[in-house]
């Protein structure tokens, strides 16, 4: 068996050339000829958001002032529904509003309400720190024990056969885990997980944010129970822009625990008690942050135009390119690839391990590549289908390349 | 004793002559020459943040992307602090970010963690059904009594005398309460309110989302405990733009319950458990909002520039007119005035009670005249210190007049 030869900046070159979604990169501002290989982080601006944000602030806010209401009120159920469509979704399960970090806890202490004789809350080991730091909160105020779900080796999948023995005995109410994994981008088998989850009486909740728009996601069809995420990554809302959960129907009595007025069932009645409202709007807290849910909208409008189909086939070859270049070039020069070889187990990002991994990111900065340093050896290259070239993603290994051997 | 004359539309004009923040009003953008009267829902946009938002993508978001975040991520406690000086808050004890729904949740559980031994939580009779609702889902979730605190006649403020009576027992861990009522802006003694409930053993939240920006405030000055608002009114911050929370600094021991990673001490510890931050940055949770963040900040700028002591005598001037207008002309045509007639009792709407209020509401639209309407039979005309006119205001009642007698 013999391994592919490594690919060459003309190979690269010639990718972009054949490239279906190449045009797409013409439809972010501030792109330059700079290789930005951070969407895993902070997704770039898309010129119709900003001309979205202009006609809010002009035609809107600014012009039809407290009416600009009549179109706001329903957008984090109706951006919701068309996020839901990207994700697998049918209408009425999604909704987009407050932080990835508030809907967690909205939804762990949901899920265990619904779980009243659990004993135990399960998270995957070594999870993104707002995830555990929630798990661990949620679980000491309900005096509930914390169970980790071992990784497939360091920083790898979450397995369906790991879960399935953290949740032998019945008393795991909540399973948390991210789909896509923030430091190496390894990506659990959603279907499995669930399954395996769920036979052992646990709810699933999943944590989206790395998948939202880079990978597919069927939340439907995998018959997950309950999911968040962030839309600033893949899905190019924008600094701070708010988060979406989802409740699978089914799980209607499901009713999250901070009880504000876009949660009740008729939210100008002043007189009623909390009602809660029948459909995922339950899951709706305060005023919704109107700027940010239009973000999430025209970064969905993008989404749809590349297709889902596309995107997975760039961002499959994308990662094939970047993953071969660095091991042909970096691997024998001490460097890891932390990140799954199998493309149905990673993500649209790369993680490459090297203790000097701080200072290999300076050094990409000065070649005009843009990517970033995790805790504490860890590189990372994200290649986002819709706007990630195939030779910024090479000539971020040869960079690193001539680093490594200076 | 005799009523003064009541003002003529003269009079008005003379006083919009003299008013010496008359020019703020161009600072804004969109008003034209209507008569917005809902400064109170939400105000207007300050031509000044159209140009924050426009640089926030030009160079921000979408120029220097990621790196954006040297700049956003202490906007909560930097946009809290300047927040803060308006409020009478010294350094370190105000954030900005999520609902004003999520931070009543965050502050309610807060305040009860700090009063174990309580089993009630006191709320203001017909508060606004988001803070009905918190205090319900929250006293329910601990197995607490809420007890309703009766205010000074109809919709009137929230007295000493019965938060003193509600609070006798030492029961009470926490009362809620809006400083200026939604319906009819009718203003607590904010010093008074306060130490009557401390004296009964309970900590005082103050919804302050009726008052910051329209009347004076002195948190630490009142010896506040908690308090919480949102920014989209009198701040002029824009739809759904983030909430803000107080803690007083002697409060630092008091942790909000969701744990997020903007709450925790070493923010990118990657393997630490949850440690609260030491100042009040325990109350953030998820990622900030960053437009609203900005937002907030300019709309901050110009309250500023007009100064607390010009804001509050416009703003009393304003009143003054509205409401003897209102009641030499509307009182007789069987229009009660709602709102408190002592200055010091009252915010910065007039409320008018009449059995057609709706239609009264839609009459005003047709003369160009922008108010709302309240169930069951309010009417509000808000009178916003920085861009509201006399003869705005004159003109409303006289709209009201005509269509009254028509």
């Amino acid at each position: 068996m013999t391994s592919p030869a490594p690919p060459t900046r003309a190979d690269a070159v010639a990718l972009d050339r054949v490239n279906p979604l190449a045009r797409f990169r013409d439809r972010f501002v501030g792109l330059g000829d700079d290789a930005y290989l951070m969407g895993n982080s902070l997704g770039p601006l898309p010129a119709a958001t900003e001309a979205r944000l202009v006609e809010l602030t002009r035609e809107g806010w600014g012009g039809r002032k407290v009416e600009g209401w009549d179109e706001w009120l329903d957008l984090p159920t109706r951006v919701g529904d068309r996020l839901g469509r990207l994700l697998g979704a049918g209408p009425g399960q999604v909704v987009v509003g407050d932080s990835t970090s508030v809907q967690l806890f909205k939804l762990l202490h949901a899920a265990l309400d619904g779980r009243p004789e659990a004993t135990a809350v399960a998270v995957a080991d070594d999870e993104f720190p707002t995830d555990r730091y929630l798990v661990d909160g949620v679980a000491g105020s309900r005096g509930l024990e914390v169970r980790t779900v071992p990784t497939d080796g360091p920083d790898g999948p979450v397995t369906a056969a790991a879960v399935s023995e953290v949740c032998d005995d019945g008393a795991v109410g909540v399973l948390l885990a991210s789909l896509v994994r923030y430091r190496t981008s390894a990506r659990a088998d959603m279907a499995a997980v669930t399954a395996a989850a769920q036979d052992g009486g646990a709810l699933v909740l999943w944590d989206l944010s790395h998948a939202a728009g880079s990978v597919p996601v069927d939340l439907d069809g995998t018959g997950t129970d309950l999911a968040v995420g962030c839309t600033y990554k893949y899905l190019n809302a924008g600094p701070g822009a708010p988060a979406f959960a989802y409740r699978a129907r089914r799980h209607a009595d499901l009713h999250q625990p901070i009880h504000g007025w876009f949660g009740q069932a008729d939210q100008f009645a002043t007189e009623a008690a909390y009602d809660p409202h029948p459909d995922a709007r339950q899951l709706l807290v305060g005023t919704p942050p109107v700027a940010g849910l239009l973000a999430v909208d025209e970064g969905l409008a993008l989404h749809e135009e590349a297709g889902a189909d596309r995107t997975d086939a760039v961002g499959r070859s994308l990662m094939a390119l970047v993953t071969t270049a660095a091991q042909a070039a970096l691997v024998p020069l001490g460097v890891a690839v932390a990140t799954p070889l199998d493309p149905a187990c990673r993500g649209q990002h790369l993680a490459l391990r090297h203790h000097d991994a701080r200072a290999l990111v300076a050094s990409l900065a000065g070649d005009g590549i843009v990517a970033d340093h995790r805790e504490p050896d860890v590189v990372r290259l994200a290649a986002a289908p819709l706007h990630t070239r195939f030779v910024d993603l090479w000539d971020a290994v040869e960079s690193l390349r001539r680093q490594l051997t200076s």
